[in-house]
Order: C-alpha cells, then sequence, then structure tokens
C-alpha cells in the first residue's frame, strides 16, 4: 500500500511550487511549432489516403481542423459556425471552407490552406468543392458526418466516391510532438498553482458553486485560454457521481471534497482529479483513499516496467491491462466496489482521445509518446467517492514515465 | 432614421434597471411547469410518430432530450458523455441511455422515463433496446446520428426499419410555452444588469479580453447558470470580423467596442449584442450605427404590423422577408455593405434554433408564441464593424411584439 503524507495547512502546497504560466515567447514558439510540423501531420494522412486509394479526405471534426489547419476551433465554437471549418484535403492542397463570418479568421489562423468561401448549405456547396479541389474518390470522416449529410453529399455528386473512414487522423494524434507535450504540461501546471491558490478558501459552509467558480477564476486569471471542461466540484456522498454538477451544497467538516478539473493552453488540455478531506478524515473515507492511491501506484509501476521492456523492443501492453491491473486490485481487496468508468484516457486537443486505457479499449499496444490519465475510483452511493486523476507521459526513447500532474496525491486536509 | 439619444456617465443604465435574478421560488416553479409539460410535449411527437406510421422514435440530440426527458445536457455535457441521454420515445414509454457514470443523473432528473443502463458501445446496446423497447419502426435524428452509426445500427437489427428524420422536434420547439419565455427573459434580464454594470469598467487601455471576462464573471454571479456561448468581446476594426475572439488589444478612445453575449438560466438563452463608442463617437461611426438601428426599427415596425395583421387571420410572413427589409435599407442606402449573416434566429435551449431570419431561411410563416433575435449589421473590414442585437418575443393571441433585451440601443458613450 502507499506510504501517504498527512497534509495540513502547515505544509500544504503553495502556488509558486508550479511551473509559471506560459509566456509571449512559449505562445510564439507553440504557434511557430506546430505551422512547421503541419506539413508533416499533413503527409502523413495523404501517405494514408494513398494506401487507401483515395485522393480526398474531407473533414469535419474540429479537432481535426485544428490539427491540420491550424483553425482554433473547439466544442464551443463548432455549435454555431455551421460548416465553417470543415476542410478537404486533397494531394496537394488543402481547403478550409468558410462563410462570410469566418473567413478573415481563416485568413489569419491558415496560412498555409485555401479558403473556400460559402454561402449555402454543404450540400449546395459540395459540387464546386468536389471540383475545384479536383478529387474523385473522398474518404469522409464517417463518425462525425450526419447521416442525412452523407446521403445528400453522395445525391449531389453521383460520379464522385465517398468511402466512410473512421479513426485515420486520430490515430496519428496520439503520437504527441514535443511542443504539444509542453502544452499539456503548462496546463497541468496552471491547474495544480489554481487548486493550491484555492485551498484557504475551502471553509466549512461554502458551497460546491462557490469553490467551482473560484478554481474557474484562478485558472483562467492564471495563464488558460479557456477551461478543458466545467469545473465538478463534489462534497461528501455527491463526490460518489462520476460526472455529478457543483451544487448549492455547503462544504462540511468530516466530508470529502472532489475537484475534477482541467485547463486550456494554446489548444491543448489538462485533467487532473484531487479528493481533499474537510475536516479530520473519517477512517472509512482514509481506507477508501488509500485503496485508490494504491491502485494508481501499481499502474505507474507496471508502466516503469513497461517502458522498460520496450527499450529491449518488447511492445508496450494494451490500455486495457492496465485498467484490469488497478481494478482486479479493488476488486481482490473485497471491501470496495471498483469505478464503473474506463481507467484513462488520452488527451491532448480534445479532452477525451486515444489512447484508451478502459475496460473495452481497443487491445493494442499502447502508443509511444503519448499522454494519458490514471484515473481510478471508488464510488459508493449515498456514502463516499474518492477519485485520484493524474496526467502521464509515456516516451520510450527517452526511457521516461513522468506524472505532469504535481499536485500532491497525498492526504490533503482542508477547511480546518 | 431613428432618434437615439447620447448616453454618457450622467444617464447611464443602471444595474437595478433590469429585473432581479430568479429566485429558488422562480427556479422550483419551472422545473415543475417543465415537468407538466412533458407529457404533452411528448403527446405532439406521438401524433406525429402515428401519422408517419412509426412506434419509435430514437433522438440523439442534447436540446431533445432535454425538452422530453428533463435530463439537463448541453454542448459541453454531450462532448464527454458518450451514449448516455440518448433517449428511444415509443408509444408508451420512454427510456433513456446512460453509462454508470450517469445513471444517478437520469434516475435523478428524468423522473417520469424509464432508465435503459448501457455498458457496451451503442451497436451493442440497439438489438436489447429495441426488444425491450418493442418497436419496429423506428424514426432517427438523420441530422445528428453519425453516417457509421447508422450503417451500423441497421446492420445490427435487420428486421427493425429505421427512418431518417429530421426536424420533428425542432418544428415543435419553436412555439414556446410561458415559462420558456419567461426563462429567456430573466436570461436577458441578467445580461442587461452585467453590462450595465461593467460599463465603469470600461476604461482606455483595459483588454478585450479583460472585458470579456469581467463580463463574463458578472453574468455568472448575477443569477446565470452558465453563459449561453463565449463573451465576444471586440474593439475597433475587429469589430468588423463577426465571429472574432477577444484579444490583447486596449480599448482605445475613438473606437467602437461591440459586445455579443448571452446567459443561461435553467436551460433557456439570451443573446444580445451591444456597440459602443469609447470616447467621443466619431461621424463615420455614428452614420454607420444609426444605419444600423434604422433597419432594426423597420423591422420591430413591421412586426408590430404582421402581429396585428395576424390577429385578423392573415399569416405570419415568413422569416426571409424580414431580413430582406433589413437588408435592402442598408443597400438601399448605398454608403455601406449590408451584413453576410443572417438577421436572426430563434433561441431556446439552443442559442441558434427555429425560426431562421436569414435570407435563406425556410420561406414558411412565423411562428405564433415564438422569441427570436432582430441583429442587423454593418461590417467594413479594417475599419469598424457595429451590431445591435435585441430578442423579441412575437405572440399574436396576446397582440404582443416585446423587445425583451431592454439594455439602451442608443449612442452609449463610455471610458470617458
Amino acid at each position: 500500500m502507499s506510504n501517504l503524507a498527512r497534509i495540513t495547512p502547515a505544509n500544504w502546497p503553495h502556488p509558486a511550487d508550479y511551473a509559471a504560466p506560459p509566456t509571449a515567447a512559449d505562445r510564439t514558439r507553440w504557434a511557430e511549432a506546430d505551422r512547421a510540423a503541419r506539413p508533416e501531420r499533413l503527409g502523413r494522412l495523404r501517405k494514408r489516403m494513398i494506401q487507401e486509394g483515395v485522393d480526398g479526405y474531407f473533414g469535419l471534426r474540429w479537432e481535426h481542423m485544428r490539427y491540420l489547419t491550424g483553425l482554433p476551433f473547439d466544442e464551443s465554437e463548432v455549435a454555431g459556425s455551421g460548416d465553417s471549418g470543415k476542410f478537404m484535403v486533397g494531394l496537394e492542397d488543402v481547403w478550409v471552407l468558410a462563410d462570410s463570418r469566418y473567413t478573415i479568421a481563416v485568413q489569419r489562423e491558415c496560412p498555409d490552406a485555401t479558403l473556400y468561401e460559402i454561402e449555402l448549405q454543404l450540400v449546395d456547396e459540395w459540387p464546386g468543392l468536389v471540383a475545384k479541389s479536383g478529387v474523385s474518390r473522398v474518404a469522409v470522416e464517417a463518425m462525425t458526418i450526419p447521416h442525412l449529410t452523407w446521403e445528400r453529399l453522395r445525391a449531389a455528386t453521383p460520379g464522385i466516391e465517398l468511402i466512410p473512414v473512421e479513426g485515420w487522423v486520430e490515430a496519428d494524434r496520439q503520437h504527441k510532438e514535443p511542443s504539444e507535450l509542453e502544452r499539456v504540461a503548462a496546463a497541468c501546471a496552471i491547474s495544480d498553482r489554481a487548486l493550491a491558490a484555492l485551498l484557504p478558501s475551502i471553509r466549512q459552509g461554502v458551497t460546491e458553486k462557490d469553490l467551482a467558480l473560484d478554481l474557474e477564476w484562478r485558472i483562467r486569471t492564471g495563464g488558460a485560454d479557456r477551461l478543458a471542461f466545467d469545473v465538478a466540484c463534489l462534497s461528501g456522498a455527491e463526490a460518489a457521481l462520476p460526472h455529478g454538477a457543483p451544487g448549492l451544497r455547503p462544504v462540511k467538516s468530516g466530508e470529502v471534497l472532489l475537484f475534477d478539473f482541467g485547463a486550456q493552453v494554446e489548444g491543448y488540455r489538462s485533467d487532473m482529479t484531487r479528493t481533499l478531506f474537510v475536516g479530520e478524515p473519517r477512517e472509512r473515507d482514509l481506507e477508501v483513499y488509500r485503496m485508490v492511491a494504491a491502485s494508481q501506484d501499481i499502474v505507474f509501476d507496471a508502466l516503469g516496467e513497461a517502458v522498460s521492456s520496450a527499450q529491449r523492443g518488447i511492445a508496450l501492453p494494451a490500455g486495457p491491462s492496465f485498467d484490469h491491473m488497478a481494478r482486479d486490485l479493488i476488486t481482490g481487496d473485497g471491501r470496495f466496489p471498483a469505478y464503473g468508468h474506463g481507467l484513462g484516457h488520452g488527451i491532448g486537443l480534445a479532452t477525451h482521445e486515444l489512447p484508451g486505457l478502459g475496460r473495452r479499449s481497443a487491445d493494442v499496444p499502447l502508443p509511444d509518446r503519448t499522454v494519458f490519465s490514471v484515473e481510478p475510483g471508488i464510488y459508493m452511493e449515498g456514502e463516499v467517492g474518492v477519485r485520484i486523476e493524474d496526467l502521464v507521459i509515456v516516451d520510450v526513447e527517452a526511457g521516461l514515465v513522468e506524472r505532469i500532474t504535481n499536485f500532491p496525491r497525498d492526504e490533503v486536509v482542508v477547511g480546518i
């Protein structure tokens, strides 16, 4: 079992323990790295296109728009942007669609792509786009394009073959470039700092909603461009809801307090969970906490061994094997139920991406030079919930298993 | 042309000019109204199902989940919720899918639906769902379901007929219930208050980002559950980007300052735009502003006449006719280009919904008892942009054309 220290106000972490927010120079460097990497990203996609015998790739996912063209969209922007940002990759060129609201943004943000101005619905623009880009056999992101749109595009250009494809860019995006990992780590440090800064504000009587808003504010004024997702702050038995929302419940002594949150830095995200103890921890809650920490520990140990083996040429284990390892430890102990969700997920432009470390994730070796979460939990309905979530970089060539969430995982006591 | 007053600090609006934030009693009343209305909403859907000869309706859009089942999802939650929240409406019952992360939420929030627990991918759960719900001919939201998912569901249950449908629930949702309109108006009042409260903070040198965050904070601590969408704050020539993002540009005297923002109250949204003058307005900017205000005025006048006619049995005009009216006024004047976007859009659970008031919106009469934006603009690239956006309720029976955005549309001067 883990050796966890007890962390009280006397030895609480301090915001200055964590890396400073990114500078303007960092941001410029990252933008330049992205622009320099884009031809290689497109080159890998085109290699796949040629292998699969297509001469066009029609993309609709915002992560892919950003990765391949530079357009800084995310889930909040796509809700209102219509067909703007969708893109066609040919064997030589890239076209980015934009209606009048987005033409200037595309010209600014996608310097190496060609603006394709649209005025009408996608189906009405499609024949022109296909003609202009000269494609005849087009891979289409079929887990994103709505069924009805697919049918309409097919009918609009009967001579053009549409090939439903899935996962091409996702598979590529799980291998992270150094400047991508830097941004994930920078987002982690902003989150660590924000939680350290919040600790003194956690007093009995303050509500989950107050604390969630306070933490969000610290993240967004502490160097983040935005949140990765809404802050979860759940106290006591509410922490047993793995996706609960902060409510008007006041923080109470003798309860746990769970925070799940993340930041975005130039498009790249962090994701961390800490479960704190308000006042003197209850024995049962400590037992649950130690069990979760132990189940996370064995995963980190196993990742270290896996990277050593990989340096000797043995493939990394598959994601599900790590989930089973953590789950079996909890189940084997017999006192508590194991988490119902997966052990972890890749992270980058999206909060959840490949690789998957769930029970039902793909049974293929983990990719190299990647970053993902390790987040076991125990949820006892009506009683208590505990989750601990860290991000970890795995890099075989560098012999590296690096936890980049640095806020302590020990028994942190607050509100006293 | 409009008679617009000049509003300086001496006669600025004050937060207390607008309705107070909703109380806990308001929220309870709205929740009860929703629960009471849900059987009628489902009844209208089932009537359509029977007309079209289907015995099941498989829904995937979060607006529809919320409207028909009560599950309080929005675009931020669906990003990570997998298949949870998707739902099947049968002729008698409703089933809401949830994996282990969401089962408690569904039980709490959807008291009149049946939880359908899922562990696997949708395609693997589908045969069980179809069997349990006893459906054999299923309408599927075909503008939301991904093409690949559609193909997989079809292959998984060859004996079940899938019918691609679009717009059934959208058409219904544009007719608003009184308690829906109350929430949109409450969200408007929160936005009005927040902007009034922000005015003294608008000083030369403060950046667009600072002001956007400040305004957001006032909205979220002023009674909103969340933003309707990210705050846009654009100064000077940046205001010519109808979808620009706030940057590090400092506010400067002699420039315009455009805010486009909205709040959410118990799921219902507001959306407003104001273009303020920082320091002494430039003559050219005033001319643009007055032109935009005039183009909005003639729409409101025409709406008033349309409602009077409708009370005598004449159908309301179609959305595009109002767009043409505002656009033609600007174009006919000849000095400035007209907006490239649409004149307006319905609003409710989603920020953009039916009815559409764009050039290419459906050429059908506006629905009765509805709410939409009227937001003409003029964008001169590299020079200046002006947009004025108000929400308006149209209710023929009540003889009502009510602007529910109450912050003045006059020439508001700030930063002096």
